[in-house]
């Protein structure tokens, strides 16, 4: 019998991290921190744990989780989420998607996805049956073409995933977007799938946008984030949707036979350190620092910096140093410079290759200074 | 847009804790022990966290544990799994069986599925697009009829899944079980599904028999176990599963889009935990005195205790006391008596009340016998 997913390999992430630590190589590809997370929430945790908060949650979440997650989005985007029916905590963001995914995509249905993209999209709508309906996004700026997207939709369409601001380019979408968005959705009844995991990492006074903020789309999303990327605890797995009644009710029917809930002492910590508001507050101009320091180092090395607003993620173009194709571009400076990079074509269903490698920037200024130089001699 | 799965609710596990809570009714329903886990284990979570092994592990799992994993094995079942290609840790086991079945089960596949059985294997198959078919097990010890599974076994089945020590009954396979399927799968391509996850609880000098002990079987079998049965760690979300090569490789495939890897800090300690293997090999002796403890109690009731021989589950017999439906009087007992428990019909597709009620007696002493005491008065 044939493989349901013939032509998926292991995911990039984990190839060039293999590769990474196979010749110890600076990691600049996987997205995650190589700092610790907040020392307090780390207490929470063995707090609990001692405690005795060891066993099962409930299946949609702790409800003190919930609680802060409610009060958070409304002071953030000014929407107040319920708490009961709206909000389920998952086994990070790629549960969630997973979740929703599998939770309203059936056989035959389409889904509209903005290439490049996270590359766990499409494999979890043809699992459920369903077409990818890949529509690219315009470079140089990976803006969104809407008449593109207007084009793909049919009386097929299911769900349109959107991600924002946007793995790996950086791109947000403004106001004017979602606007775009709900105007091309009205009177339909698809569904769109907001990817927001990057929400807190938007750069140069900008704002993200959440889908949240717009009624018209919110009442047809599921909106999706991560603990992870927040709180520098991506091996911890805590992620959320937000999703209006209805829809929650559907991804809970799949969630419960998926992970059934998320670590108990987890969710504990991470809703009291919900409190600590700095922590988020700050994390643009944390990452902004790192980011601009990143930047003016790339400027000694013949990678080309391409401008982004947002995530902990650098796209870097190398045209100028060489024809090769990214991936084995990426796998040579991993080998022989002894950097880690993802190569942007992994984010394409046919692997177009423009010439760009992902860089994350989510490291200590060593790490980030020390990957330089090693680029400059590129 | 009509539900994928409309008949579905939510499961009985939530159901019950839920209600539980509400009437503050001592919780023998959902599967989990109301003692902490071991400190040392805490411990080691609290080190490596502060030591900051807080991102993600390896879509696989973290070698270490892999390793661990392989040598408990080979200790126990005299198979020794490659902990390359043959051994994944996932989110628990209920993720694990949604990986191995969402990697193989395709639109208009067969599984036989014996009833009563998990409330997850359905809807996973169902949402590949697949078809469960149900074999009763034999009241009143809940053996499997071989021939009647025989005679289910079609040209369109992928799959058969089994369950030892099995949940809600206790019932375990036996080595001729084992080999009786063997036989029946013998010249196909039929795969076996595992469901191991009581491995260390079999009682009275009874020895769990697992399919990895079966060369024929093993080698078209995915295993699932649980850390957080054996380890006191329900809340904590690690398990994993075992399968050859070829089926381990369609298994990653989809595990890596589900949440593609498990809390790195538990992982850790859990694989440094193991070195104490005092503590799974005492699990045996640790349950039975509370199952004995529990059934001496429910002696002085009008409960009939159904013999078992593993699982932290004990099943009883109510048709002395009501003609009631299980689910109406588990209800009842919760909310009048103040103990709640699970009714066996919610483990059979069609409800099939046969007046059984489970419960779970990893448990104090004084819980049991607090419990006891009230079942005394229905
Ligand atoms: C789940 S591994 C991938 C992490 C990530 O989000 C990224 O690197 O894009
Ligand atoms: C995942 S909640 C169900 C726990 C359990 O295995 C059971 O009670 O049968």
């Amino acid at each position: 019998p044939i493989s349901k997913l013939p032509d998926v390999g292991t995911s990039i992430f984990t190839v060039m991290s293999a590769l990474a630590n196979e010749h110890r190589a600076i990691n600049l590809s996987q997205g995650f921190p190589d700092f610790n997370c907040p020392e307090p929430l780390v207490n929470l945790v063995t707090r609990y744990m001692q405690e005795g908060f060891n066993q099962y949650a409930p299946m949609a979440g702790m409800p003190q989780l919930r609680h802060k997650i409610s009060l958070k989005t409304e002071k953030l985007y000014g929407y107040r989420p319920d708490e009961e029916t709206e909000i389920t905590v998952t086994s990070g963001a790629t549960e969630a998607l997973n979740a929703a995914i599998t939770a309203v995509v059936k056989p035959g249905d389409e889904v509209v996805v903005l290439e490049p993209c996270y590359d766990s999209y499409a494999p979890v709508i043809r699992l459920c049956g369903g077409s990818p309906i890949y529509v690219p996004l315009v470079l140089p700026d990976f803006s969104v073409d809407w008449d593109q997207v207007k084009k793909r939709i049919s009386s097929r369409t299911r769900m349109i995933i959107i991600n924002t601001p946007h793995n790996p380019t950086g791109a947000i979408m403004s106001k004017p977007d979602m606007d775009r968005l709900a105007n091309l959705l009205s009177g339909s009844d698809i569904l769109v799938l907001s990817d927001e995991v990057y929400e807190h990492m938007v750069f140069d006074g900008k704002q993200h946008y959440s889908v949240l903020q717009h009624p018209q789309l919110r009442e047809r999303s599921f909106v999706v984030s991560s603990f992870g990327k927040t709180y520098h605890t991506t091996g911890w797995k805590v992620g959320y949707t937000i999703a209006p009644p209805a829809l929650t009710r559907e991804l809970r029917r799949v969630h419960q036979f998926i992970t059934f809930c998320t670590p108990t002492p987890f969710q504990l910590a991470i809703a009291d350190f919900m409190d600590e508001a700095a922590h988020y507050l700050e994390l643009p101009s944390f990452y902004q620092a790192k980011r601009d320091f990143f930047v003016e180092q790339l400027k000694q090395t013949r990678f080309e910096v391409v401008p982004s607003a947002g995530t902990y993620f650098q796209l870097a173009k190398y045209s100028g140093i060489t024809d090769a194709y990214d991936l084995d571009f990426a796998k040579q400076l991993t080998i022989e410079t002894g950097v880690a990079a993802i190569p942007v074509s992994a984010f394409y269903h046919n692997k177009t290759d423009n010439k760009y490698l992902r860089f994350c920037f989510a490291k200590s200024e060593e790490t980030l200074k020390a990957a330089a130089q090693k680029l400059a001699e590129v």
